[in-house]
């Protein structure tokens, strides 16, 4: 058996989320049905980041198991040729036995992007949370600073988040313009359920000047989802890399 | 009676074209729709170009006519709130009772994006044709500037076209790379009915190396749509920009 690595992206707009689920179009069900056709038997497939319904992925990755003889450059041709648009593989690789897309990662890396224009683009707009009204961009950028480190993130926790324990370790936060469009990066061991999605809520609470980064900081300390703002939209999100050891 | 400017922007992939008809969803048809509703009477939208189903607009110009008393600011928050996220309305201006967009209009530009790797890019796969096998760029380029002046363009003259004659005016052609994409531009005084998806579809055939920038020549010459290649995807197209006086 060979164990193979995925990187790919897809368009998250018209997907039921990453995650295989009895009913609904998932990313990992359209994947799988593809790949188990392709390589003449059943697989399944383990992904770094289960995305929410409407979140995005330039970067995810994924492992199976096969004892397809198809060389991975064949495979590479094969999916893409048989896979939805909105989704497509740009990496196939043959990895040791014992790598495992979720467990091996060391750090998953999001960007949430914001057009901060009175009009919408209408050829981003899937991939972009649309904010006409001013945002102090750069107070927002203060507060993803202050979110670095290793530190217990139940301020930013769905209530429905079924993980042991809410601390991780942030590695890298912060934003950067690409003119009019706010990009805000987070990059963590892992993430909790809607953690970014709550902390970006949050954060433009800060923008519209309703909020000081300061009492922003204090949220954090309050491990209480009570103190935070509201989920962010999910298609401003995108996965857009997973770091491993190799 | 103000006489009213409109610039805007849309995706055209959910669009039966631009121009209104009885039954289908078009561009024309959703802003008429709304703008009536706006202004509190029926008013009637003279678009600059005529795209075809499937084709986007960064920067369409179209004008009406209404007794509304809404200032052009209020008019234009009111539109981008109740359109469809597939259209942004970017300008409002009232201009002189002589300006028809259309008849007015001096030139109007048109881009087509080609991605030519292997891999298609999910982000952007609605407004560009995706071509994994390699193209002779160069060529594809060198056979645009040959479109150059005023000509008789009716090799590439749709069948069902209903233009008076063919003879039209190529102010400027060429293509420019963005990476791994190749933007063939093309602006005119006006165009034929799938003027710019036949010179493309031809171009592809040069730069596959089936064709020779020098046969190409003569297809030009030769004005006659069987000498020419096959319509190019709609999706790659985008007018970009439409010329006045002013």
């Amino acid at each position: 058996m060979k164990n193979i690595r995925l990187t790919f992206a897809y368009d998250g707009t018209d997907f039921q989320g990453y995650q295989r689920q009895p009913v609904g179009r998932t990313v990992q069900g359209a994947l799988e049905s593809v790949i188990s056709r392709v390589t003449n038997g059943p697989i399944t497939l383990y992904g770094a980041g289960r995305t929410d319904s409407g979140v995005h992925a330039a970067g995810q990755v994924a492992n199976f198991r096969t004892g397809t003889r198809l060389t991975t450059a064949e495979m590479h041709s094969a999916f893409n040729a048989l896979l939805p648009v909105d989704i497509a593989v740009h990496r196939v690789e043959e990895v040791p036995e014992t790598f495992h897309a979720r467990f091996s990662a060391r750090a998953r890396r999001y960007e949430y992007r914001i057009r901060n224009t009175l009009c919408r683009d209408v050829f981003s707009q899937r991939f972009e949370l649309h904010h006409p009204k001013p945002l102090d961009r750069d107070a927002m950028i203060r507060g993803c600073h202050c979110l670095m480190g290793e530190r217990d993130f139940a301020s930013f926790r769905a209530s429905g988040d079924s993980s042991a324990h809410s601390v991780r370790r942030m590695i890298d936060a912060g934003g950067r313009n690409e003119g009019e469009v706010l990009i805000l990066f987070f990059e963590a061991n892992a993430f909790l359920q809607h953690m970014i999605r709550i902390i970006v809520g949050t954060l433009l609470i800060v923008g519209r000047g309703n909020m000081t980064v300061r009492d922003f900081e204090k949220i954090i300390d309050a491990r209480d989802r009570a103190a935070a703002g509201p989920t962010a939209p999910p298609h401003g999100l995108c996965l857009t890399n997973v770091r491993y050891s190799d």
